[in-house]
């Protein structure tokens, strides 16, 4: 639509139909210790992840492995067109809005970067990696970080 | 085209033609103690994995930053339909061949998953992260490892 732009879609409250804004959470972690009976933490965030995102647009998937077991609990999160963040150290308790805020703060990205500064503080210390967008070309990165 | 599965596609010589195969290595990362003027060796990884990549439809994309700073040097990997992967710990003399050589199983992979067996002992050892394509529905991996 001509004149729209990123940002103004983003505005609107449902971004993830415009976006596809996802959330991952895995749900196969424990901690050490837990039992094999225990209630797997990483489901529990996913849960409080999913009811996070409720009215917001942002979708919430259950993953089996992220494939960062020896920094868990864990999560990514995508958009169409932004890079892909994977985050590590997670806690079932406190860090399902966290999740949502930056997914919702990456689908208004205008540069596709999830921006450092505004950025919930566990989304920036339990960065663990990133991953740029399918249309990515050499070069049109910036680091991470202020 | 009917009849025609992802095996038989991937075993063309052109892979990333049909299915987007691209290895994105980071050229920032310096390793401790260098200097700002030595050459980085993320860029030495890059320039020898788009060496290994030739002729056989992989691309290699240059990154800025992977934030895997602290698990470099960096590598990730992408297909249609595949689930995304990130390596860290590894070298520019020795690993750009693993790097393509994975790519390749993966373009190959019926089911998006970078297999295990088979796969180079570095993306094992060095696997950081994984993250699904888009089309993910909740439920629908496995675990990683054997």
């Amino acid at each position: 639509m001509q004149g729209v732009t990123l940002t103004d879609i983003a505005e609107d409250e449902d971004v993830a139909a415009r976006t596809g804004a996802t959330v991952y959470v895995c749900v196969t972690c424990r901690r050490p210790g837990d039992s094999e009976d225990t209630p797997r933490p990483g489901l529990a965030l996913a849960r409080a992840t999913a009811k996070a995102a409720e009215g917001t647009g942002v979708s919430v998937c259950q993953v089996e492995c992220l494939a960062n077991c020896s920094r868990s609990l864990s999560a990514a999160m995508r958009c169409d067109g932004a890079w892909t963040y994977v985050f590590g150290g997670l806690s079932p308790e406190r860090d399902a809005a966290a999740l949502i805020e930056g997914a919702r703060l990456l689908a208004r990205a205008e540069d596709g970067l999830l921006p450092w500064r505004g950025r919930p503080e566990v989304l920036k210390r339990g960065l663990i990696a990133r991953v740029p967008p399918t249309d990515f070309a050499n070069g049109n990165s910036k680091e991470e970080t202020e």
